[in-house]
C-alpha cells in the first residue's frame, strides 16, 4: 500500500482503468492500493468518469453491492468517430492506391498500429453491449484490426488459417467460394482454438460479396459456435444487395467506386452510424 | 478551449499522453487546450512523471526551448518485466502444449491481445533509444507482436508475405532456407511497402536457428534498408551457438527443452535482461 496525494492518485487510477477495459475492478482494490476511504475513491472515479465522457474516451460503469466495482467501457464519441471515418475515407481515396486489376493498395493504412487501434475502438464501441466470447479473423490483413478490437473488449483472438499448420494441432477445414472469379478456397481452424458454443465477433479488413466471412460463419457451425456480430474496415459498394451473402454487419468505409481508367477512387463512410442499434 | 479544474486536467493529460507514445507534445498544446499557464502545466507534468516512473509505466521526457515539449516514452519497469516474463514462461510450460513432432502449441497465448501488448511494451522498452523507422514481421504469428511494438514506439508495421498477393502491387521476392529440414521457402515484400535506407526493427514470435529472420535481413538488403534490431517472443534453446545464423537479438523466453516422450517442457526467461544495452 502506498499513500498518494489525490493528484497522484487520479493519474494512477486513470492509467489503471485505461489499461483494463471491460474488467470489473472492485472499489476495495483502489481503496487498499492507496490506503484511501471508499468515499474518496468514489469521488475520484466521478472526476475520471466526467473527463472520459466529455472526451469521448468511454464510460465508467459503477456496479453497487458486494460484487460491485467499476468497469471502464471504451467508447469512441460520435464526433471523434466521424472525424476518424472521414480521415480513413480520405486516406483511402488517394488514386495512387489503384493497382492492376482495379485492386486497392491498403497495406500502408493497415500498417499503422495506432490507426488500427482507433478502428478497433469503433468496433468496441458498436459491439460493447453484445455477449461475445472471442474475436475471429482469417489471416492475414484483418489480424491487426481483430487484435485492436480484442484489446478494447478484453477478449481473445482466434485466427483462421488458409492452410493447416503443424503448430496448430488437429484442425477442422472447410471449403468456401470467394472473389469475383468464384474460386474455391480452404480455411482451417485448430480444434483447440475455439470452445463449443462460443459467441464470436468476426472482424476483417475487406468485404466484397462476403464469401470469406460466410466461410468463417460455416466454420463456426462446425464448432457449434455462433456469430455475435461482423465488423469490416472497408466494404465494397460494387455489390448488389441480392449478391451479398451477409446483411448484418458493421463497416467503417465503403469503397464506392474504383475506376482504373480515369484513376479515380470514391470512398464513403460505411454503415457504422446507421447500423448502431 | 475548456477551463478544467486541476483534478480533471490531470486525468485528461494522463490519457492524452498514454494515447500518444513517442510523440513530442508542445507545452502550448496543453496550455491552449486547458487555458492554463505553462507553469501549471509543468507542475501537472511533474506529478504525472512521478507516477509513471513509480509505476513502471514509462518516462516523460521534457525538452526545453522553442521546439520543446514533452514526450511519453513507454518503458516497463524491471519488476513488472520480470513478473511478465515469469508469467509467460509458466504459461508456455504447460505440457498439454506438446504437439506431434515436438512442436509447441502457442496460438492461445499469441491470441491474447493484452498479453501481446505487454510483450510489445518490453520490446518498446529495450529498443526505445534506437533509431528505427519501421517494424517488420513475416506473416502470420508474429503480426500481433509487431503491431503491439509499433503502437508503443509510434511506428508503422511492414508485413512480409509468404507469397505474392494481387493487392500488394509489384513486389520483391527472395528464397530462404529454414527449419530443421532445411527446406526452401519464398518471402515477398511489396515494392511500395518500404522506403530505401529504412532502419528496420524485426519482430517475430519464434526463432530457432534464425533462418526466417535471416531471410528478412536478406530481403532488407534488396531495399537498401538496414536492421536496427531483432526481437523474438520465444527462442529455441535447442540450437548450438555456431548453428545460429543470428547473434544480436532480444528474446523474452527460451524454449529450453521439449520432451514429447515424458510430456515435459522447460521454458526459461530469454536474454531480455542480459541483452539490454
Amino acid at each position: 500500500m502506498k499513500k498518494l496525494k489525490r493528484s497522484a492518485r487520479l493519474v494512477e487510477m486513470t492509467q489503471y482503468l485505461l489499461f483494463r477495459p471491460h474488467q470489473l475492478i472492485p472499489l476495495t482494490t483502489f481503496a487498499d492500493r492507496y490506503g484511501a476511504a471508499k468515499s474518496s475513491i468514489s469521488e475520484d472515479l466521478a472526476i475520471i468518469k466526467e473527463v472520459f465522457e466529455d472526451e469521448g474516451t468511454g464510460e465508467l460503469h459503477t456496479l453497487a453491492g458486494a460484487a460491485g466495482g467499476v468497469k471502464f467501457i471504451p467508447k469512441m464519441g460520435g464526433n471523434r468517430a466521424k472525424e476518424f471515418i472521414d480521415h480513413l475515407c480520405q486516406m483511402l481515396s488517394d488514386p495512387d492506391r489503384i493497382l492492376p486489376g482495379g485492386y486497392l493498395y491498403m497495406s500502408d493504412v493497415l500498417g499503422l498500429p495506432n490507426l488500427m487501434n482507433e478502428a478497433g475502438k469503433l468496433f468496441a464501441t458498436v459491439f460493447a453491449d453484445r455477449a461475445i466470447d472471442v474475436i475471429m479473423t482469417v489471416e492475414t490483413k484483418g489480424i491487426p484490426l481483430a487484435y485492436a478490437t480484442g484489446a478494447q473488449l478484453n477478449l481473445p483472438v482466434v485466427l483462421v488459417r488458409r492452410d493447416h499448420q503443424v503448430t496448430e494441432g488437429s484442425a477442422v477445414s472447410i471449403n468456401y467460394v470467394s472473389g469475383s472469379h468464384k474460386s474455391l478456397h480452404t480455411m482451417t481452424l485448430s480444434r483447440r482454438a475455439l470452445k463449443e458454443k462460443s459467441r464470436v465477433l468476426i472482424v476483417d479488413d475487406f468485404m466484397k460479396a462476403g464469401g470469406t466471412i460466410q466461410g468463417m460463419v460455416d466454420l463456426l457451425a462446425e464448432f457449434d459456435a455462433t456469430v455475435a456480430g461482423v465488423g469490416v474496415l472497408v466494404e465494397s459498394g460494387e455489390v448488389d444487395t441480392e449478391q451479398r451473402l451477409l446483411h448484418d454487419y458493421v463497416s467503417l468505409a465503403t469503397l464506392a467506386n474504383v475506376d482504373p481508367k480515369v484513376k479515380e477512387i470514391t470512398v464513403k463512410p460505411g454503415n457504422y452510424f446507421s447500423s448502431r442499434a
